[in-house]
């Protein structure tokens, strides 16, 4: 079985109001595989990097249990750099440079031994290269997908055509009100059902997570963390933690995908505690089992 | 036993992208005792209104079982008239105008008949007012108050000296932040248990609501409502529902204070339904009972 994770590979510069970290490992990709592999089961990551990409960065994936072999490395290009500046609250985030570098003309091919993996999870992209993905994979049992604003603007046409396509499509609040035009969220995560996947997640950040299908509603609680260092990569680490442990247990019931919520949820709040994934480098599975029970207990009622 | 409501009982004129109403029955006072009514405990609303008031208004509220000993009609005097207006997404919100009239100076004095009732509710009020209210209460059981940013920004001494006196304090996630400068809310929260309260509960609108203790966390989901009509006396409905069931079972567990969050989340959710309490004439306890099962199915994981 395993996970299958399409994401970017960045070299990352993030601004808070108490520390500046530059080029250190970020990226869906990264994020969401590096969730995932607390699960145990195979992890392979299809992504794209350039000649200056720290061979310390490939060397902890590595370390971490994650398949490189879709990774592909462009000897004369240069990574995708991004760069973003944080305020107080952490609730805004301005973007302060995005260099795709060579991401821009990323064509992935799937190797053989990926096409096969059941559990496919393809990060914010492209429509059109996520697509591409579904369309190389034989045996998908899940398919879920993330996006943002920009293509919900820019490349609606084929995002629409994708959403027929996926099981679950997995974005921000803010993200479902722009693509149905509605302020009510529960009201634009039913709207977005129609579209095609079966089941809608909607991140919405501190407030926790919810998912909606034609028949289920399940309101999942944030983590209450006291000292937030760093949100990037927040999003991908809850849903890499989510494909991670669906993947773990084989099932997609309405049970084991709140399951996964939660664990996505925890993954999530644990990389939040510092810059790029250096609190994960250390984080014991019995850390994450210990936060998945304070969480059951946190909503008993 | 039974629950004793101190807040304003007013005349609304609400503007929302749809509709607007004018001089409707509202106010802190009138949201929280008929919220507090459905759970079959006396409930005693102490306010004050002016010759102006509408005898319907109060009629409906005698007919919804409040007792209205403690609301002095001021012969020569205007009713309190507030009126606000609601953007698309009612999550903001403008204060188009305030009339105190006889609210100014009224200086509450409580009947012989409410001073051993054990559940008070003190909503948002200046806290010389709240305090004067704790002062006459000779057997109280549990007090909880509600405040709001003009308090917190004007008469914050006496409203440090008040949270020494009370049992709980709710307020929303933007006052937790404005009284402690803390965006963190877990962190804020806790901050204030500091200054006596035994729990702080802060309420998060569309988002739900928490409960802090020092040894307890509790994350209330909000009710996933497709139609939002009127948001207006929501966090009064909620403290108010609060109150009535804390009270109906006479225990002030943990257990019973999250059951008690809950259903003043249902109790909210019907009031946001329609203008002033025009969903709550209709509810029926059947359906308080039915959004609570549906609640606890929604959390479940």
């Amino acid at each position: 079985m395993g996970v299958l994770v399409v994401g970017t590979v960045t070299l990352d510069t993030v601004e808070t109001p108490s520390k500046r970290v530059e080029d250190v490992l970020g990226g869906s990709g990264v994020y969401a595989s590096v969730a995932a592999s607390f699960f145990k089961e195979p992890v392979q990551l299809i992504g794209v990097i350039g000649a200056d990409f720290p061979y310390t960065y490939t060397d902890f994936l590595k370390v971490q249990g994650i398949d490189l072999q879709g990774l592909k490395r462009v000897d004369d290009g240069k990574s995708f750099r991004w760069g973003g500046r944080y305020a107080e609250d952490f609730n805004v985030r301005d973007t302060l440079f995005t260099e795709l570098n060579v991401v821009s003309d990323f064509d992935p091919i799937l190797p053989d031994a990926y096409k096969e993996t059941p559990y496919i999870f393809l990060a914010n992209n492209s429509p059109a290269l996520q697509l591409s993905i579904i369309e190389q994979a034989t045996d998908p049992k899940l398919i879920v997908c993330d996006t943002m604003d920009f293509w919900i603007n820019e490349e609606r046409e084929a995002l629409d055509a994708l959403l027929a396509r996926v099981d679950v499509l997995i974005l921000n609040d803010s993200e479902a009100q722009l693509f149905t035009g509605d302020s009510n969220l529960m009201r634009a995560a039913q709207a977005i059902l129609r579209y095609g996947p079966k089941r809608v997640i909607v991140k919405k950040g501190e407030h926790g997570a919810f998912s909606v299908t034609e028949s289920s509603f399940f309101s999942a609680p944030a983590y209450p963390l006291t000292q937030v260092t760093d949100p990037t990569g927040a999003g991908d680490s809850f849903a890499g933690g989510m494909m991670g442990y669906i993947a773990s247990v084989r099932d997609m019931s309405e049970e084991t995908i709140r399951s996964a919520m939660i664990y996505g949820t925890v993954v999530a709040s644990f990389n939040i505690e510092d810059f790029s994934v250096n609190r994960q480098k250390c984080v014991e599975f019995s850390e994450i089992s210990s936060r998945y029970g304070e969480l059951q207990k946190a909503v008993r009622f």
